[in-house]
């Protein structure tokens, strides 16, 4: 299996200025967020891209993404429908090909030579099934992402048998059902943002929102867990333990978290530690004054 | 005399996106750079606020604007004509009236109370003459900066009486003509971005323009300094010391340097402390395995 296609989607309305937003990368490059999100799937051998986007946000996106990739297609979400529809919406740019995809508002620096992405569809070209990127979890973080469960793939490390998905799971059901051996105590393997997904996910994103449809606008929105849930059941779905980090561009301080980690990870990580303490005693003295 | 109007450029192709990056404010309330420098504005008492901007970016910057303001005017820098043109560019919105006048790619940090445009505008108000916020510049940043000289005004601290304009100035230049009496040695007063004028800048405007483009294409653009240069000899000119910090957005890790300032100015002062030695020890332990 090669994967040599990926879908980000960036369609959600409270989310879609992140990826426009400005970053220095690990190489002290003046980058937009959505740059550095198409040099992960890049470095990862994607070849072509299709971006889900909110109408209207084209141009924007357009001019944010730089030059770098020849191909990049756009797509647009007709309504906010949720994460499951948004991913729908690059069903014909699939096709019956596997894709990696990646979430519009997180970026990740590897603690590894290797890339994020490129670990991530190393494994997936590998074993040739659809295999998500987690990484370990603490309880109180449950609320936050989706959470799988399953036992260690035998003589390989950080790869899991996805056996259960679980959306945002409660602390009481995560310890009842979700408990994933050999995790520290209280840890569960969340969903890191990445994914690569064989073209199976299609009819079950289709099922998941049709039978939200038919409960009713009332109904939350359906999302790509609820489709993932349904894949251990069709076949072999793996998680793997992603070395290295996310950052949430869209959590509070989530750009200054996000910006620290790639400066300290790179080229002007002594400039980027000087000015951190420079500024802390200067703002320090400002306070005591 | 009441500074209530505003002008606040944006228009230059390279820094037009700065105003849309978003942050977090000394509240804990996201925001984009636009907005801070709007509720700058407003907390000095400003009603009307003009926007230049570059033909196009109206509507971003419209729905980066927020609500805060009725009275927000717009008006395009029809080509990339320099500094002093995009001031030009809100003759009619100044009409009569003093205004303060801010750039769109810096964000402030005061060490008082008041805000820096306020403490500007309440001594502009006080003197009704023009102006011009400086900060004690180190000799090593004279490149970047418009320097003004000139005598304390007596029993003010912190306040100057301009003598000497001049736009970015040698450091030899600078030590012979431009040494502010009470200055640490190799210190000068540099603008801080943010200015008092009265109406009678709009003709010396002109008139800079006018000059420059007798002298055709290959002169340099024309700056605010340039025009500035010639207030003194027209009336009072001030400068005052403000008390407080400005980040320029516009330079490599800009925003990094804004956000924690503004954040550890401000009551997520603890949160992002915290955070930040945290990112230290998870980096440098990356890092030392």
């Amino acid at each position: 299996m090669q994967v040599r296609k990926a879908v980000i989607t960036a369609a959600a309305p409270d989310q879609n200025r992140l990826p426009l937003q400005q970053l220095v990368d690990a190489s002290g490059d003046e980058k937009t967020a959505l740059q550095l999100i198409i040099e992960e799937t890049v470095a990862a051998g994607i070849e072509e891209i299709c971006l889900v986007i909110k109408p209207g946000d084209r141009e924007a996106y357009q001019s944010a993404a730089g030059g770098l990739l020849r191909s990049l297609n756009f797509v647009e979400q007709p309504e906010s429908a949720g994460y499951a529809d948004a991913i729908l919406q690059a069903k014909s740019f699939v096709a019956d090909e596997p894709f990696l995809h990646l979430v519009g508002d997180h970026l990740y620096v590897s603690a590894v030579d290797a890339p994020c992405a490129k670990q991530l569809v190393e494994v997936a070209n590998e074993f040739e099934c659809s295999v998500s990127a987690v990484e370990s979890t603490r309880e109180n973080n449950l609320p936050y992402f989706g959470i799988v469960s399953g036992p260690h793939v035998p003589r390989r490390e950080r790869l899991y048998e996805i056996e259960r998905v679980v959306e945002k799971p409660t602390p009481t059901y995560a310890e009842q059902e979700l408990v994933t051996p050999g995790l520290r105590v209280g840890h569960y393997l969340g969903f890191f943002g990445m994914h690569v997904l064989t073209p199976e996910i299609i009819p079950l994103l289709e099922q998941v929102r049709d039978q939200a449809s038919t409960a009713g606008a009332s109904a939350p929105k359906p999302s790509l867990s609820d489709a993932a849930s349904l894949m251990p059941s069709r076949g072999r779905y793996l998680a793997y333990e992603i070395h290295g980090s996310r950052y949430n561009l869209g959590v509070k301080y989530g750009l200054l978290k996000a910006q620290l980690a790639i400066g300290l990870s790179g080229i002007d990580r002594e400039q980027i530690l000087t000015e951190m303490v420079d500024l802390l005693s200067h703002r320090l003295e400002a306070k005591s004054v």
